[in-house]
This record gives structure tokens, sequence and C-alpha cells, in this order.
């Protein structure tokens, strides 16, 4: 490992005259953590005598902080958690970037971490960032009675909930209206002369999941369907949208088209009227939820509801920098409109 | 906020007897990081009193800590960071994932954060998780001379880069064997019987980018086809895909097929294919570099290379335990090998 001094310096960053924490931890000849610290002010970590050298190394070489680093000496903590609960799921790529992008313009660095499975992971991994001192929770897993859930309420933390409500009010929340997405849906395939759909539910533990199932319900009685069947998916995969859908075929109740609760349940629908030779949309008229990416490119484009991703991402951000300010202040939730994206994988049934 | 005392507590696990942190939080009327705090010994947060008392009621409760909370208490931390480019980009879900379920069953959290777009910030994101002590990085982003790999160094962190070479082997890195990526991916063109083949190149500035150019450019020489092209993207997505091929058009090149540096660009490019009614593969054949999910779904399902996901997840985080246990062994290389999955984007050219 080379150490440089200020004179010789290789490391000044081309894009800026002044030189970086990294600089100064090479003329100082001390790792980067070091002169953090010693900028900071934090007591007990580093020596005077040091601190003293490394402000006088800085204050020698012109250091200007930028302002990321400016909140690190500022705030308590410029660390955001967002708890997602899976990656694999091409929807959540573009919501956090929209998240971290908000946060960010903000001053508040973001930290991704992925929902243990088991519900006393999940404790612990909120006791560990608590621990570590984060300046607070946007959570964007979706299940009910979710010990996470607990877990957060008793750290005290800022908390978000981002594409889930929790019902009881107790957080602040932004949400997807479910039951719109749900109206847009059946009237779109009522509309193409539909009677017989089916529904292809997200998990009952999840509160997406369930307040389309609900909604699906209650519109499927008061449209007076023909016919309306609902099969739950074990979770929000295509594997589970294959299973769900093999289970609907052996049920043998009828069925034009199937509105599945996310894009990647479609897809596994997808598979099974594919493998059961039956043709989209000229057979099965087949629906989504999400849009997320690629869905335009499959074979044929899906039809599905575009949730208002970039309006989500920026409102978690506002409500999640007023929870900061102001953790006192009673959490509400805002409520987005989605929106239908007809492309072909819907058409009017078979006569 | 409601407290519960022991004896009436409705916050037990039910999947198991033994009561939470949360558990022993509610009942001593604290919340979990000064119980995480007092059980873990950290001197100076919690005052002697509070802890014995915490210490007492933990006891009393019959509390046994999870792996995951006992390497809370045992390690200075079990935090690892995981840096991703873009998570808009579906192929780093599955990987992020298969890392962190790794580095779970060996009781470290990952925590995942995006590489900053401005070098300085990316410093200032080493400084700030040195300051919050992770245990190492592990570094998906694939930019040459990055400050992120300068910053990484100076932190003194154990540090291991996962799809992405730094060439100076100053860091353990698990990679995918590029040269027989693109080896494979010309073997079977020219087996089909393409002579004109044009390549979409990732970033220069890119590991791999660079890595499958080069590779492309020595063996289309190596193979003397008619026509090889070259056409170098700005970035990993499907816009730049779009726009490196309408620069690929508009050079007039002849081509019957097109290899993309990876599958977002090949989406890209078949865009462009599309907009021009040429008909894949029947007009132009296409390849991409990944198998991200999906791709298999598309119109037509895309000829790709598939990297060896669940192998590189599992030696990056066998690489990365080996760095934290021992720093200073010489860092090592491991490179896997990738396998072609022939879909029905390709075919022999037109006559």
């Amino acid at each position: 490992m080379k150490r440089a001094s200020p004179e010789n310096s290789t490391s000044k960053p081309e894009s800026n005259g002044s030189p970086t924490i990294t600089d100064i931890a090479l003329a100082a000849g001390v790792n980067v953590a070091t002169v953090s610290r010693a900028l900071r002010g934090v007591p007990g970590k580093v020596s005077a005598r040091r601190r003293e050298e490394i402000e006088r190394i800085a204050r020698e070489m012109g250091y200007r902080p930028n302002a990321l680093a400016a909140s690190l000496r500022t705030r308590q903590s410029n660390l955001a958690a967002i708890i997602v609960p899976d990656l694999g799921n091409p929807v959540f790529g573009p919501m956090v970037q929209g998240i971290e992008r908000s946060l960010r313009a903000r001053g508040h660095l973001s930290l991704i971490v992925q929902t243990p499975s088991d519900p006393k992971e999940r404790e612990s991994l909120i006791v560990a960032l608590a621990s570590r001192q984060v300046s607070g929770l946007m959570i964007l897993a979706a299940e009910n009675h979710d010990p996470l859930l607990h877990a957060a309420r008793r750290s005290n933390l800022p908390t978000v909930l981002v594409n889930r409500g929790s019902g009881d009010r107790q957080f602040a929340a932004v949400v997807n209206d479910d039951r719109e997405s749900v109206r847009q849906v059946l009237e779109h395939l009522t509309g193409l002369g539909h009677r017989h759909i089916a529904h292809v539910a997200g998990p009952g533990t999840s509160s997406t999941g369930s307040a389309r199932r609900v909604a699906f319900e209650q519109m499927a009685r008061e449209l007076n369907l023909t016919t309306s069947t609902v099969v739950e998916s074990l979770a929000f995969t295509r594997e589970a949208g294959r299973a769900a859908t093999e289970q609907l075929m052996a049920d043998g109740a009828p069925f034009t088209a199937i509105f599945a609760a996310n894009d990647l349940l479609a897809l596994g629908a997808l598979d099974v009227l594919r493998a059961r030779k039956l043709a989209v949309p000229a057979q099965v008229s087949l629906v989504g939820h999400n849009d997320m990416p690629l869905v335009d490119l499959i074979n044929p484009p899906l039809t599905t509801v575009r949730i208002a991703l970039e309006e989500m991402s920026e409102q978690a951000a506002a409500l999640f920098i007023e929870r900061i300010d102001s953790p006192d202040a009673t959490p509400i939730t805002r409520m987005l409109l989605p929106t239908l994206v007809v492309r072909e994988s819907t058409a009017p049934p078979a006569a």
C-alpha cells in the first residue's frame, strides 16, 4: 500500500481542485474513517493530538467538505434504511432507485436491506439498524402482522411504509389506490365483453394482495359477473403464479380472462396457458399489475396497471423527511392513482 | 405507544418460546437499541444500573440470543456492504439475493448501496460506510479507475469485487470468463453461417464492457469474419442499446447478427430492429449476455450467455469471509465458466 505526501500526491481528484478525505488520509498516513471521525470531532475515537494534526493537514490542503460529508458531520445520521421484500421482483429496482434519488437530493444516503424470511431475523435486522443509528426506515415489505413493524415501532425510528398499508395508521404511508386499480381492470375486461373472470390473487398475508382480492370480489358481485373465481398464490413470484394457475385449471371453473395481482404472477399464468396451448389473447385475456420493466416486450405485450412510481418515490422521500423533522406529528397516508396500460394481451372473448 | 409487562406480553413470537429483544424492550420500557447495547455491553452508552436491570429482565424471561443477535454481540460488526451500480438492471436482483443468502448463512447481514454517479459522492459513501463500521465491502460496480476502489483501498476494509476485475490484483475478485463468453457466442453464430457480425459493446469504462469488446475484436480477426463492426454504448441500459444500434444502422456496415454485451443492450437493439421492421431472427440474429430474468419470455425468446450466478454469489461470500479472517493473505481472483443458452433469437442468415 503506497503512501503519498501532499506534495507528490497522485490522488488529487480530476473533477475538482479541492482535496477529498482520501487525499487527507493519504497525506496523514491514516485511514479514511479516522479522518472522518477527526473532522467530525467524534469524541474518544481519535486522540486530541492526532485530531489536531489531521485538521492542520486538511486546512493546509485547502479541504472543503462536500454536501454529503457536511451532513455526515452535522447530523447524527444521514443514512436511511430502505427495507424491500424481494429484489428478484423487477418492480422494486425502479422504486428503490427513485427513493434513493429523492433522498440523496435531500442529503440522505440510502442503505437497502432485504427482509429476512425468518420473523426473528426481521427483528434482529431492525435492532442492528437501530444500533448503527440509521436516520429512519422506509419499509417496502408488505406483510400484515409483520414482526418488522412491531420492532420498527419499538425502535422509535422515523418510519414510512411504501406501497403497503399497515391498516392501523400508526405509520406514515404512501400507497397505490388498489380499489381503483381493480376498477380499471374490470371495467376494461367487461367493456371487451368478458363475463367469466378469474383472479390470481397475491398472498393473503400481503396488504396489496388482500386489498386487490377484496376489491375484486366486491366488484365482481356489483358487476354481476357470470363467473368469478379466485385462487390465492403463495408469493408474488412467477413460480407461485404458475402453481396458482395450475390450481385454477384443476378447479375447472370457466374463465375467458385472468387478472393477476402482479406482473410476475401474470407471467407465471402465461407459462401455464402456453404449456396448455391456450392462445393469449385469442382464447384467454391476461392482465397484470405494476407495469414492471420489460413486460412491454414479452409475447404478447402485457396489459397491466401502472402504479405512479415516480410520484410514489418522491412522496415517500418527502414523508420520510417530515417524520424526521416532526416525529410527533400524526402519521398520514397518501394514496396515488394508478393508470391502466392496454397492450396486446387483452381482447374480446372468443364467440 | 403501548407498553406491556412480561406477564401480559402480546409480543411473544409464535414460532419459538424464547423471547426476543423486542419482548425485553417492552418489559424494560426502553427501546430495542438500548437493549441491544446493554446486552452487547457497549461501554458508555447505557448506565451500569440500567444495563444490570436489562440483563436481569432478559435472564428472567429466559432470553436466548439467536445466531444473528449473537454475532451482533461478539463481532465488531456483522454488516457487509454490497455496492451495486444499478438496481434498475434486473441481473443484479438475483446476484444480490444470492450473495445475501450466502452471507446470512455465515452470520452476516447485508446492506445494499447503489453507486452514486458523482465520483466525490462515491468516496463519501465509502467513508460513511467505514464510519458505520461495516465489516467489509462487496463491490459489484464495474468501472475502471473508480474513486470507489481508491477509497476502498484506503479504508482498509476487507473488499471483494464481484463480476468485475480491477486488473491490478489488489482485491479479491470473482468474475465471469468473458473471453469464454465471447468464444461461445461467436462459435454459435459462425456455426449458423454468419460472417457479418456486429457487437454492441458496453461502456469502455466498465471492466466487463471492455473485456468483451477486446475478446470480440481479437476473435473476429482469428475467425476471419467478412465484416465485424463495434459500436460502444454509453451505459448498460435498454436506452443506451437503442442509441448504439441506431448509430450502427447509420454507419451502414452490413451485418446479419448482433451480439450485445448485455441483455438490456440487446433489448434496446430489438426495439430498433422492430421499429425498422427487421425480423429477428429471420433477417437479423440477436444474442445478449447474462440470461437475466424474463428474457425467455420476450418475443422472440433471447439467445444469451448465462453467467454462473449461483456459484458467483457463493464464491463471493466465501472470498469475503476469507478476507475478514485473513486480511493479509494475497487476494485471489476466481474465474467462472459461462454457458450459452440458445433460444429463438438466432438462426442461419437469410440466403
